[in-house]
């Protein structure tokens, strides 16, 4: 096997051909930064190759890096495949402990709530009787035992390991087991949800499942399951509670499984989710999320035994819920201003999480306003005539060019329907190339000259008419769908502008604009800004940040001042609800505007 | 219905005849010393009768009464039934609150752990969407929120009332719920099992229930219960667990029928019980308490939800169990000390609580040293020939005159049996007619004159003497029985000097000599003393304390502070194994020996 050698460290390692370098990096726990997800997208993944080949760089490596970086030897680690033997130097400070795969994460010092103390029990004497208990807390002064770590427990001497959780025991092991010590981060979308399994030891993520969110028995979205509960009174929530309950224990299972780590070795679960599915995992009525005004029956973080919910982990094990802000303010975006860190900004920073709702979140000069909007699922790749997850066979980018009509499509098969970034990016193009006006309409066939490019790309149905994405696969883009994008751009816009008009801050005030959440990562910012979703104005200031809530979740688990500062943070979040802001409506029509081209 | 005005309050009740003054002054709430539970035994029952006729005191009260009192109308309020109206003044300071009925109770202030606070939801709007836990916790700043209070609870807006155990918010309840608020009170004892209902709000006793601990299925005696757990590893310490748990469900349905009360209300259980029975009662394997050295699993109070083992009160109810020492001195000793108020003595105070196993706690100018004897259960009726527990037909006390032998029966019946004082009462009687020798032994028939009085009450069977206590019911009193009293004085005996001689005092030095216990109160100091259990020097230093492990749970759940103290002087009480002390073999012989009578 060839290797790679790892400047400043010098550290060697082996590595199999036929993997990009990211993920050879990444897989020997070296941190480079990805926010992409080693797509090629963000350009974040730089290295620099000190000694050995690899091929030329192609279109897209070029655009994504300066002159000057390319004859430095820089090249974008997720779009290179080494062979041979290779030098590298890390661009970025390696950030100690740090090895999370899959999203930025700010720097932060272990200092988990979990810990293990090995005492001693001596064999009592009719001299000295002190009891267990008391032995143990003589060893751990301030601890104090929880029942179950002595129900089912005989007085037994010698080593035994203590498992605290802050001054808690919750558990009691024979022998010296310090050893062992895992956590699962979970993040709860309301489409998926993640579990990765943490070597709580060193932080390092050992395996990682995802599953369709079980719930989506009880409907697709947010409302439709709030709705079950009503209809239901009787075991609404909790059969919601178990679908959820259900799958992280299936994938406990899985994850433990793939890492060899037995599920009694799990003292902690970290988890972040909006605040419905917060609601609905521990088990609380969510009705009041589902209708105006909107208000929680909680926010506030929560830190119960793992076993009170039903989850399978050690028997004293631990769940942590992120803390909210507000019915559509959820833990998941906590966690994602968190891992940004946008408390310590001493700048302007707008964080947007883009899904069904758009979450945004406005540092300003330390005071943070956020608000929601609805931007339905079109982002999502749903509620589009030819709409699918962006899953094998979604047509993830489209070019419109004199020649015609190009795609990418995921795992490289034949379209059967196109992601969410994909109709982004043909609403892009749509106004680029004018196939769509300003207002959102396609333009009349007969603005076009038939030996027009454009001209065999529309039809018309009846009275509406469509885009031809492909002929043979009869994919359509129909005037419905761009009303869908451009909701969805309005939504958010306003959103965006609203916040900045509360703030009193101008567009060009602003810093940086953070994009988070799992589908945000797959929205380029050509698309973003081509169809106006985020103002061409701040263009140069996108910075991807990937899966902020599960990164949120990992790192609780492996701080306990992570957790109290992010409890802080939920607390200065001032949330603004738009229905409720001065001349909403207005500013939101003027947002459903696309912007002009050329 | 007559009436009794009671001075110094100068409060006048109705009463109906046919009960004793001091029934008719309990139920009304007013505190009358009865550490004998109006036997007339302890003559603790004292009041001045101002106005109103009483029939003329019996043998009995005179006895209990100097002639001065007897001149000033002092009269034993056990002993008398008023049929009219009655004046009467109390002898003792009315302590405030203090109402629990059956046992001395130190003056105490309540500052009860549970309390109830009233708070307003208010009704959300899009302005202000403010979670409902959040209302709650700006209206009660420090407070936190157990989950449970949320699950199953919509957002409802309005008066709610929040329950607080301390800072922790254990129930949340609609509307304003303050006026009910109650607790119970548990002694678990190996034999009976006890529980008394408390108004939380006023400190009033409402009802009371006692059973037979069901865990006599197991054995009667805490060791065959605790190999019973041996030999059942699969289910054994559950099964004994469930027992108790039962047992006390099936007292909190009783008395919250007897007093009218939903069991809902109920927030707090506050048990005494032996140490044995507290592993028992948690779910905590008691073996190592069975085998020498006898180290216990944990001996600190428990601070649990009650639920967490089955038992059926409010929601969110809490169950705190009282403090132990070791495996011989448990948490009903700790309880007793506790309402001696040992821990405060400025002198040198001892505290016997008489029972299958005697433990005796010796205060001395501050210092607490304790040990626990195993007297047998001869003093409970039990292993004695004609030996039957404190029940109807029980000879309960026995005097040996010329003119031959008397009883007194509980219920007024013919005999069936004797009961420990019984017992006691009859060695004391054998002792001080001479027909039992210090050494133990009967004296022979042939040393007697046919015309001596005695000489028909004693009979030989084989080489075996006997005392015939009923011809007619065929009940004696066999050597054997007098070797088990006389084992028991023997080792409560030894436990009293070796205590003295541990802290270095003499029998003089001794201010107070405290008997506590279910089977204490019954115990008559002339018995106690005409056996030698307790030495003669101190006969004017005796003072009864009744239940006092009850009464250490009832003040437990009307005071926070009374559980930080309870906890302080379980761990200022320093263990003495006797079977650990130097010459102890020797000393328990020598207290083997039965006074000297004249
Ligand atoms: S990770 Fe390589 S470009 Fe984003
Ligand atoms: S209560 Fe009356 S003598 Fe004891």
């Amino acid at each position: 096997m060839p290797n790679i050698k790892v400047q400043p460290s010098g550290n060697i390692y082996e590595y199999e051909v036929g993997k990009t370098l990211l993920e050879v990096l990444l897989e020997e726990g070296i941190f480079v930064d990805n926010p992409c997800n080693g797509k090629g997208l963000c350009g974040k993944c730089k290295v620099r190759i000190l000694e050995g080949e690899l091929s030329e760089p192609e279109d897209t490596e070029r655009k994504l890096l300066k002159q000057e970086e390319m004859e430095n030897g820089v090249r974008l680690s997720c779009l290179v495949k080494p062979e041979t033997d290779l030098e590298i130097e890390l661009m970025q400070k390696e950030r100690k402990h740090q090895v999370l795969t899959g999203g930025y994460i700010p720097s932060f010092a272990f200092d988990q709530d979990i810990q293990k103390i090995v005492v001693e029990i001596q064999k009592p004497t009719l001299e000295d009787q002190t009891s267990f208990e008391d032995q143990i807390l003589r060893q751990i002064p301030k601890a104090s035992l929880e029942l179950g770590c002595l129900q089912m427990r005989e007085f037994v001497s010698g080593q035994v390991t203590v498992v605290l959780h802050g001054n808690q025991v919750i558990q009691i092991e024979e022998g010296n087991t310090t050893e062992k010590m895992y956590g699962v981060a979970v993040d709860i979308g309301t489409t998926t949800v993640v579990c990765t399994l943490i070597d709580m030891l060193t932080g390092k993520e050992l395996a990682h499942a995802s599953m369709i969110n079980a719930q989506k028995h009880f409907g697709l979205d947010v409302l439709t399951r709030i709705t079950y509960e009503l209809e239901h009174p009787e075991d609404g929530v909790e059969k919601l509670q178990k679908a959820l309950v259900n799958s992280i224990n299936e994938m406990i299972e899985d994850i433990c499984c793939q890492a060899e780590v037995s599920k009694e070795w799990i003292y902690e679960i970290a988890v972040g989710a909006n605040c419905t599915m917060m609601h609905m995992l521990l088990g609380v009525p969510a009705t009041s999320l589902g209708r105006s005004p909107y208000a929680p029956v909680f926010v506030c973080g929560k830190d119960i035994k793992a076993k009170e919910i039903g989850l399978c982990a050690a028997e004293g094990a631990r769940l942590y819920c992120l803390p909210s802000v507000s019915a559509y303010i959820g833990a998941d975006i906590v966690a994602g201003a968190y891992v940004c860190q946008l408390q310590k900004e001493s700048g302007n920073v707008l964080f947007i999480d883009i899904g069904t709702n758009g979450e945004i979140v406005l540092s300003s000069h330390g005071r943070l306003l956020c608000c929601s909007c609805a931007a339905g699922p079109a982002l999502e790749g749903m509620n589009i005539s030819s709409g699918m997850r962006a899953a094998e066979g979604a047509i993830e980018d489209v070019t419109i060019t004199e020649s015609g009509i190009e795609w990418k499509v995921i795992g490289n098969e034949k379209p059967i329907g196109i992601c969410g970034s994909g109709i982004l990016a043909v609403v892009k193009e749509l106004l680029r190339v004018g196939l769509v006006r300003k207002e959102g309409a396609f333009i009349k066939l007969n603005k076009l000259e038939e030996s027009d490019y454009r001209f065999h790309m529309l039809q018309e149905n009846g009275k509406k008419r469509e885009f031809i994405l492909s002929e043979e696969q009869k994919l359509l883009i129909t005037q419905g769908d761009i009303r869908q994008v451009q909701l969805a751009k309005g939504a958010i816009l306003s959103g965006f502008l609203a916040l900045l008009k509360k703030a009193g801050i101008q567009m060009e005030d602003l810093d940086k604009v953070m994009i988070a959440g799992q589908f945000g990562a797959h929205l380029p910012a050509d698309s973003l800004v081509g169809t106006g979703i985020i103002p061409k104005e701040v263009q140069e200031k996108l910075v991807y940040v990937g899966n902020s809530s599960k990164t949120g979740a990992y790192m609780a688990l492996m701080s306990a001042k992570v957790k109290r500062e992010m409890e802080e943070l939920a607390r200065q979040m001032d949330y603004m609800e738009l229905g409720a802001t001065e001349n909403y409506e207005r500013l939101f029509s003027e947002c459903l505007i696309f912007p002009n081209v050329k």
